[in-house]
């Protein structure tokens, strides 16, 4: 007999019941910002998409297949998130992966309701009690093994806006859902990503605008002392695009400092430019 | 306007789309076989899964909803594999778990195909390149983040049967979809699960079995010259149930030894006791 599937008790399609990214996580993932007819960051978005794709063994699915599915979920939205999720799909049980051959989800959101105080005024991040577990062959992949995100997503204080994780060895690697910066001396350093953590594409884009303006910019192994020591931070994704942090633990900043909102200016961001000057 | 979602281009379900299985791997599962009627182990199944699902601060579905799903799949297969898989709820989109609230799958395989000789003769392991990730808050679960066993499964040499996984310090945790037990002077010694790896059912079941038998049992960490130096060694899981070891890396053995063989026929499962005597 073959495969067979119950979901919530009623007989279901067993090849999605199948799915890898069900059983495994065996996929990686996009979260992005949809505006006025178009994918902010799309190019790097679709080169991100496809090198993590890589790291699995993964085909990726044609661009142009992704934006045509964007097109047609985005139709009458003048703004949303838009999630795409590649995975592998099933081949039989078993953790062996048998195909390359990816298939994909595409979700549309409502439109995120940025609040002008975070941009302005920045936000409080705090240490979170849960680590990152380390797998350095998918370090800086945005996969779909998120439970180390998940839990560090539990009790958080209510006037925290996002918690930084660190790694085995005490290090901050970024927040949550977040990459992170810290600014000293004028300069820009964020944590390396060679154990754990995801090089987001707003990471990418900053260091490019750093590299624009002729900031000092690299990525070092930064521990809560060195963040506290800081002159500036900020936080960073796709979606939000930039937060400057107002507080971290004991110490607060005066936020946006300068070095943060000539980055703001310069992200082009739509969401930043929206509520920077 | 509400969520929306395509699966390979065609508007899907929205609901089974946000599926926190799907997007971060939020949930746990359990891999059974069915025999002649009944589930193996079902109680010790059940057990698990109830304890699996509270370190995930989720609600499990109630034990005999699962037991009817089951015999509702299992209708006409004498022998099969079962596995069910528990995940949160979708409520919104972000890591943040807004459920207690479990769905369901249930999905029903085709029996195994077993080879007398692995139980008869043993079976080859080798040291698998892969490291498992540490994360004290999920050791032991059975969670759906799987990406560790994944990657562990590919490239695995054609004699090889299973890979054993090491933590990050080198000690040996467990094969890629087993436990493992090492016989040294008549006692068993298992990996410790503080760290990473599953406390699975076969598992217990054997540490039951030792204690029925008075046989010395421990948990240590164990490191790859420990089981070079042991004098039997054996993997197990619910499915396969005990397959001896006859070679590790360089090392071989005549398996099953004495004490592995005595726990097999103690064990009393089914697949097992089809090839021991």
């Amino acid at each position: 007999m073959s495969v067979e599937a119950l979901h919530e008790g009623r007989l279901c399609d067993a090849g999605t019941a199948q799915s890898r990214a069900l059983h495994y996580g065996d996929g990686v993932f996009r979260t992005l910002l949809w505006r006025d007819g178009a994918a902010i960051d799309w190019a790097l978005h679709h080169d991100k998409l496809v090198r993590d794709c890589a790291a699995l063994s993964l085909d990726p699915p044609d661009g142009q297949v992704l934006a045509d599915d964007l097109a047609l979920l985005m139709r009458g939205r003048s703004q949303a998130v838009a999630k795409i999720i590649v995975a592998r799909r099933a081949g039989g049980r078993g953790y062996q992966a048998r195909e390359r051959a990816g298939e994909r989800w595409v979700l549309a959101y409502p439109a995120p309701a940025p609040r002008a105080a975070d941009y302005r005024e920045g936000v409080v991040a705090a240490l979170s009690t849960v680590g990152l577990s380390e797998q350095p062959l998918l370090a800086g992949i945005k996969h779909l093994n998120r439970l180390d995100q998940v839990l560090a997503s539990r009790d958080w204080a209510a006037d925290v806006d996002e918690v930084l994780m660190c790694r085995g060895d005490g290090a901050v690697v970024c927040g949550s859902r977040s990459n992170l910066f810290a600014v000293r001396d004028g300069g820009l350093i964020t944590p390396m990503l060679d154990r754990c953590g995801v090089a987001g594409i707003m990471r990418h884009r900053i260091l490019d605008c750093a590299a624009r303006m002729n900031l000092p910019a690299r990525e070092a192994v930064l521990h809560p002392a060195d963040l506290l020591a800081a002159d500036e931070a900020f936080v960073c994704n796709a979606v939000i695009g930039i937060w400057p942090l107002r507080q971290f633990a004991a110490r607060t900043w005066r936020a946006p400092g300068p070095v943060t909102r000539a980055l703001m200016r310069e992200s082009g961001h739509p969401l930043v430019l929206d509520h920077v000057g």
